[in-house]
């Protein structure tokens, strides 16, 4: 067999790779963490859905056909693939720009985002641009993930109260009397939801804990607090409708599935699809981004591997799949994943089994989603994503790293203040100009030798031995158009400074690279050096460089010489 | 006196500084070299105007007042602002553009982008942006440079042929139609001048240094071609029309001087002034960058100094003195830098004489210039500019670096196919792209001990000795989100080929900075390392690095130890 032959099946279908192994442990691991994702799925795709500003079935389709496509085509093993939280205030945002929502038919408009991103998802894999996530830096990404979820925190809070969104702009009265108009009933309900979620979250698992309990089992009784919560609400919604009192609720779930449907295409290519465009692109963006990130994090815990190309693809397919059958944009939801992953999920069978449990419910639960009150839905939104606003983190950066402290927080207010995609866009463009403007000012410095060694130090650091007419200098990166101008200007600011100078010493010990711009800036200053007579050397030049210099005229026209170690040049310049 | 006073006057006006130490020599200089550039831009005025699609006193206009101004603002003292042929061509796109050319009255939109482009100059003072140009590389530059020429040499042909520009498309047939209808009186005239210009430019000269004439007065002569080829040209034609002869001439150029008018001011607010601010800030860009390049230049060959944001206020000043004198953007150009510079120019007051010389020539001169033949003057643009498409300088980066290259020539066919401003807005989102990628893949070695030494070289390179257990790796750049994950991603491979490794040190001698994202991809890589059992090291820390690392968990979590040399991890773990 040639082992250089072409990429095999299963590195474009991941799944064989654990399916051939598969074992029976595994299967009764991937059911049990499946019936508790399943557990939370339900919940949270009505929730996230109705977050959007969509119907609830757009919320459960998302939770069937995208997670099937995630398993088949996607490379972690215990991603769980659906709606979120992140990608829903996202969506809401798209729906209610003014261009948008003056279209109608915001189902429509659904649909049509989840195909684009998936679209846009694919053509990143094509053009192999997963790396380009990267250039979203943590900072940016938390600042924006926090920004995001205090505006769901803010969408959910009047729900909470049976209150509609507020419509006060800064008027402070206007306020005093809105939320007097909250609604005591689902508001009591509200809280008595609060109480059972953090009792299934806080309370419960610490108390099982100390019973010594196994600790899969208090995973799976404590992520069943929002279905029990669900459940109870809606119960008590019954009783108190009976007893004449009014409770926002869902509403009809239509039963069974919606035919597939490729309308969604069609329709992307109108108007519609146009002004959509620019959303899907940044959902697609954070769907990839924070799907990756938390998949990293399973798959470090099991020494799996991540193949970020590769997961563009079975995101792409997920949502394409969305689109298709009906569902709203989707990603690997944080929390979410980590249940599935602390359930005992082994592989993307447990997925497989809770999308199955999901058509289930569909098919035949439909009926008793409708009088689920939004205020349960709000409060268990508001439980998972409260932790999403980081501020010990923004703190900590703060204190580490004042330019990433500011990115963080200029993207967070960005958020809040302009918008979620003028936030993230605000976040790159603040993050790539603030990448230039350091790697445009390497650090510099000037050295000379520890006593009694061969070591090289800055002059600034250490006690070191330096010679009058020798200026040795270590430059500590790779020498661009982006950076040659400053390293010009210090070069020239020290030569005047030390004027009895003779011979420059360029150490290339941190040099990787010459580009054409910096080449032709030694060569002026060689030439420059040449008119008053001094010389220009360079030392500890790394092989690549060399060999790409010696392509040029520049080491024949060098004034001084071309040093393997620094040491030599002291040695013979000294 | 406190020499930590405000900036002197003489640092917002630096003719001050040669002014007191003003000589007689340095006058009798100045007048020569003043003389010498007033004689060449008679010439270059009418014709890039006409370039530029504008009446020929736009140009000459542009002669007088901006080089006034930035005589007095500016920090070069040999530059000579005032039209330039690159420009020009610049203000050609943009009065052209659909959009602008529908708003008809070119010379209001042409006095609107010399007062917009001087604004852009003084807010980019302002904000200190001066050392954003950086940002376009050098191959981008002349990609660009030798793009525009090409479009300059094509728009310059048909002239010299007695020719309008061609509308013939891709149409071969149609080209063979039109290239027989030139005019075999005005392609004889050019031929003539093309030979006087090539006389005096490359075959006198070389005869005068021969005879061993002064090298002043070398370039004195052979500057005059442009004037002498014009007014040769000129009275020929008044001998041609006689007979009957037809050829395309100049025009009435008014006599005197239009009065300063500030209704650029109030048009630039109206809807033309929107429309303009795009092309204005490409022009404002690339005035900026050629105009310090130049000056660069001539100011290193006598240890003169340029300051970049000085320079951008006194050509933000130059093109404001422009749009209120009527004339058309300004630049400093570099073949008239050259000549002012190499016919012995000391200080800004020959630039001052040229400006009075053009004065008295707009005003007494005016009907002589009606008459120039426009071939003339298309053939002396055609010699100026061919040298700016530079083949040899693209061949050689193509050579020297790939990358480079490619920048290069995707801007020049950027520049030829798509336009100018965008041909430039692709080679800047090229050059910051490849940037990014560049310094996302930065140079890391796995080192070894040269032996009997304490140096640590690539394995790769160099005959070191190593240790089974034992992974040194230096990484040569900054730690960043940018390039972290291809860090972590060398590491991980790095790791599964080496399974006996036991300890790994990260040797920073190179790395300046560790940032948020960064720090947290360490705390990560500890933690992981940590659960296998092995120990993660770093040795040869900058004190910055090792300070911002002491404000957080981060050493203290370390599974390994912090090293002062690579060496002592060695004697330590090896």
């Amino acid at each position: 067999m040639n082992h250089l032959a072409k990429p095999s099946f299963s590195h474009y279908l991941p799944f064989l790779s654990w399916l051939k192994d598969y074992r029976r442990q595994d299967l009764s691991d991937d059911v049990f963490a499946g019936i508790i994702t399943a557990i939370l799925l339900v919940p949270q795709g009505i929730a996230y859905s109705i977050l959007a500003g969509l119907p609830p079935q757009l919320g459960l389709y998302a939770s069937i056909l995208p997670p099937i496509f995630y398993a088949l085509f996607g490379t972690s093993r215990t991603l769980s693939v659906g709606p979120v939280s992140i990608a829903a205030i996202m969506i809401a945002s798209a729906l209610t720009a003014p261009a948008v929502s003056a279209l109608g038919y915001p189902v429509q408009s659904a649909l049509i985002l989840s195909l684009e991103s998936g679209v846009i998802m694919l053509l990143m894999a094509v053009l192999r641009m997963g790396g380009l996530v990267n250039f979203i830096s943590h900072p940016v990404l938390t600042g924006f993930t926090s920004g995001a979820a205090l505006l769901i925190i803010g969408s959910q809070l009047p729900q909470t109260l049976g209150l509609k969104t507020p419509d006060c702009g800064i008027d402070v009265a206007c306020y005093t009397d809105y939320i007097q108009g909250f609604n005591s009933v689902t508001l009591l309900l509200s809280l008595s939801a609060l109480a059972l979620l953090l009792l299934f979250s806080q309370l419960l698992p610490t108390i099982l804990k100390k019973m010594g309990v196994k600790l899969t089992i208090i995973t799976a009784i404590s992520k069943c607090g929002p279905l029990l919560t669900v459940v109870l609400a809606t119960i008590a919604v019954s009783f108190l409708t009976n007893k004449g009192h009014s409770v926002a609720v869902v509403g009809v779930v239509p039963s069974g599935f919606p035919e597939l449907s490729i309308d969604a295409i069609t329709d992307s290519l109108s108007q519609r699809g146009k002004l959509l465009l620019p959303y899907a692109a940044f959902i697609a963006l954070i769907a990839y981004i924070e799907s990756v990130a938390i998949a990293k994090v399973t798959a470090n815990l099991r020494s799996e591997k991540i193949t970020p190309n590769q997961e563009l693809i079975g995101l792409g397919a997920a949502n394409i799949a969305a689109a298709l059958s009906g569902g709203m944009p989707v990603a690997g939801g944080f929390s979410r994943t980590m249940v599935n992953f602390s359930a005992g999920a082994r592989t993307q069978m447990a997925m497989l089994i809770a999308a199955t449990l999901l058509a289930i419910a569909v098919m035949y639960c439909s009926p008793w989603f409708t009088n689920i009150p939004k205020a349960a839905l709000a409060v268990i939104i508001l439980v998972a994503i409260t932790p999403l606003v980081k501020i010990k983190t923004i703190l900590h950066t703060w204190a580490y790293d004042r330019g990433d402290g500011i990115a963080e927080v200029v993207t967070l207010l960005g958020v809040l203040a302009l918008g979620i995609e003028e936030g993230i866009a605000l976040g790159i463009i603040l993050t790539i100009a603030s990448h230039l403007r350091k790697t445009s000012q390497p650090h510099i410095a000037i050295v000379g030798r520890v006593p009694d060694t061969e070591h090289y130090r800055n002059i600034k650091r250490h006690h070191v031995q330096t010679w009058n007419h020798l200026l040795l200098i270590r430059i500590d990166e790779s020498l661009t158009f982006a950076n040659i101008s400053y390293i010009e200007e210090f070069l020239s600011t020290e030569l005047k400074r030390r004027p009895n100078t003779h011979h420059i010493v360029l150490i290339f010990t941190s040099v990787s690279d010459i580009d054409t711009t910096a080449l032709e800036a030694l060569e002026s200053l060689n030439q420059a050096l040449q008119a008053v007579g001094k010389t220009l050397n360079i030392a500890e030049t790394k092989g690549p460089v060399l060999d790409k210099l010696q392509k040029t005229d520049f080491l024949r026209q060098l004034t001084g010489q071309v040093f393997f170690r620094t040491e030599d040049a002291v040695k013979q310049l000294g």
